[in-house]
């Protein structure tokens, strides 16, 4: 006991010594000058997200373990966290153990489906301009529509999230499910109407909200099948694939279809399709991507876009950690906008 | 000469580089699936408050050492810091010195008393909606009540923290002092009225706000005394002791009285007490506590809220750094609010 | 193939993995009690800017490396950064190669000549209320005004950052440029009116800004030439020298001009100089400082302030890395303050 006590001033310098410190640190930097053909301005810009992260892994014996992590997220031109409205741990905030179960964990991080996806998409799940993980690999779904806007495209907060064990060498199932909370976002009129709005402020989502995502690998071959409903009850299902005809050589195929009939009065099917592939030559890898996004109905209602993206991209390796990347976009957007994106950067993992 | 023109360049890369590292990163991630019976949500909540923290010594020769620590508090739920009005370093920041004359510390961080009364509670202090430090076993009293609202209910910023040494192998001493610094805090009518408040936007502390604790342990028994004051005159002392007639059992209890006369018109005065006990078991522990918290005159003014609160947690030990656990409660305030609240959770230290 | 679909789940808990780590956790936190004798409270404050900082360097052999930087600034007294208006880093974010052509990065950080400058300055070109850097040095000079006021006094977002090798083992030249990104900055009224600002709200700068730096050093002499143009055509050069008679004492003197005739209509250029002297005795350094900022035309317009500073420090080293200092300046701004400032603290580096 008088330990304990002696202790106590000590713990307002050392708090936590009693844990030996297991923490690695990690994270991106990616900065790069970037122009649109749209905009005349020549910027700083990223290719990838930017982030500073702490995680670690406990043994606790038996084959189970402990496992956290958190991660920052932030602009390299600027030095900010990506938005004034996202959290300083935007990457992700999560805890849990993993065992013979699979792993289960707590917190706030990508769904299942979005994170599955990144392995169908040519330029890795990046949010890169030339990319299409941010609008047409997730047909311009949105997975946590609640918060505010800006906040979470593609992640659940206050959620659980599961990954099985791979069954067969072959199968894995992944799933993750969200409460209900309500976290002071803005109302939303959605079928409603500006005095009275379909999710008015502070809603709480009206089912619990999930992902669930199964893919399969055997050999050069991988899919998956996922499903996600968001806090507005809008449903996404998509299909992915991927073969390697040479190590060298990755081709990927994705289809997505979102359904937002429970908030939109009209045109409320989005459906987009992408093609890429990745191409290793020698130090370099050559990234190639085409997609489609069509709104339903677009023909009878000409002021809802239809998006069609060509890509290219190559990587330059200076290290298993480092590279050097150009990338180059043509992006239409139907009947309005039609720009190109050219960038040319630095990529370092640490 | 030379070399200091060339580094130059280098430090913007690498300024500190002199400085051989000596950071320890510690923290905790826990997160829980909660349940308050008075609303109907199933929420992902945490029983202690979760940090990312960054600590060092150094010895500098002849027993004396410079400290440092600084610390992030963050919501696992949703990866943001605890509150927008709330530093990136809520849990601390503060750097000194500690030699045979005790530790002294500038910066921000909790006061003396609130440090030292977190021995003496049956769930080690943590924010649990089911543990009583941050209500019953603090007499609903606020360290720093010239912050904006939700900033610090038990820290105090811009203050001097002393440590003494441990006399006789018995007696403890410990000090906070703040300044009267003013920051940006918003109006407090207090005693004043709205036009003219006790209080004006950005005030300045009326006296110098301080809080001492005395702490004495011998054997198996443990007790303290404390007294504080904070910015806006408001008074508090606070009693406790614990006992251990077996080394498996502790058995803890505290009084405390707050008088706000000096900020308060009607009922200044609140006076709480809390009994509680941690039983080791195998790899658990048994956590429970009852408490009541009295504001003055509370039968004679009915809508003044009374205060009972009845506790039972369980902890299970997976490891020394990691636990599942499991909380019970149920909070009585009179006359308004009645809950039972339960969670079950994981805690990792890192 | 397989693997990368098992890693997937993985991902969540480890991304970045693959990549060893080799992170430095760098900082300062300095905390000192101060006051201000035309203010009645006694303060703690800082004497110089508080980091956390993340870096690291990767050899991808042939003389070539990889950097990058992060750098959190906050307030050791609250615990919060240093602003709301500033980011997470403001210290810097920035990534690049070094290699025999130089340095080159891209990101956020003090230009070069702000980089250069506090090599000549008796304080080192910390923001101590007894330093020089961050006023007279620069004849009240601001990098970035196009920013939200506060948010960055003197450095680059955006930007490219270079510095030569040293030439003949004397010269070395720095060089930033940055964009014309507009970044949600408010509107300046210069020469405008308040109807029709000259720079309206998220104005593009009207030409690149840029900033330059030569340095020589030859024995004890070290001397710079500088010049800078910021993102409202605010032109400024800047030379410095400094000597060192005997190796314990070091003589600085620089002179700076400002002219902002593109944004102010009347006085449009400030001239500043400042002398210093730093001196080594025993385990103790004296600092020492006097300098003037002159408005043009002060003397036909009296309301605009001139500005005299005398200033003197001493540090005492525990360790190299963990010091006490001592300020004292005394500062007029004619016609209407004077005050004096004092302040004692710590200084630790990690």
């Amino acid at each position: 006991m008088k330990k304990s006590l002696v202790a106590l001033a000590l713990m307002g310098a050392f708090s936590g010594a009693y844990a030996q410190s297991s923490v690695t640190i990690y994270g991106t930097l990616d900065a790069g000058i970037s122009r649109r053909t749209d905009t005349d301005v020549t910027a700083v810009g990223k290719r990838d997200n930017n982030k500073l992260g702490f995680r670690g892994v406990e043994d606790l014996g038996n084959g189970l373990k402990a496992l956290f992590q958190l991660e920052i997220r932030y602009e390299p031109d600027t030095g900010a966290i990506e938005s004034t409205v996202r959290p300083l741990f935007q990457g992700q905030s999560r805890v849990g153990l993993q065992g013979d179960f699979g792993t289960v964990r707590l917190g706030r991080g990508l769904t299942a489906w979005q994170e599955t996806s990144t392995a169908f998409e040519p330029w890795s799940g990046m949010p890169a301009v030339a990319g299409y993980q941010t609008d047409l690999q997730v047909a311009g779904y949105t997975s946590d529509p609640l918060s505010v806007a800006g906040n979470s495209a593609n992640r659940f907060s206050n959620a659980v999230f599961y990954n099985s064990p791979v069954f067969a060498n072959i199968f894995q199932l992944n799933l993750t499910v969200s409460t209900k909370e309500a976290n002071n976002n803005p109302a939303i009129v959605g079928r409603g109407t500006t005095a009275a709005p379909q999710f008015p402020a502070n809603s709480m989502a009206p089912k619990y909200p999930y992902s669930v995502s199964a893919t399969a690998t055997q050999g050069p071959f991988a899919a998956y099948l996922a499903a996600e409903r968001n806090a507005v009850a809008t449903k996404l299902w998509s299909v992915g694939t991927s073969y390697k005809p040479i190590s060298e050589l990755k081709l990927m195929a994705t289809y997505q279809r979102q359904n937002q009939d429970y908030s939109l009065p009209i045109n409320p099917v989005t459906k987009a399709w992408m093609i890429g592939a990745n191409w290793n030559v020698g130090l370099g890898m050559w990234r190639a991507g085409f997609g489609q996004k069509t709104p339903d109905n677009v023909l009878n209602s000409p002021t809802i876009a239809k998006t069609k993206q060509f890509s290219l991209g190559y990587d330059y390796n200076l290290s298993p950690r480092t590279y050097l990347y150009v990338d180059g976009t043509r992006k239409k957007i139907t009947p309005a906008t039609t720009f190109n994106y050219y960038s040319l950067g630095i990529h370092h993992n640490f």
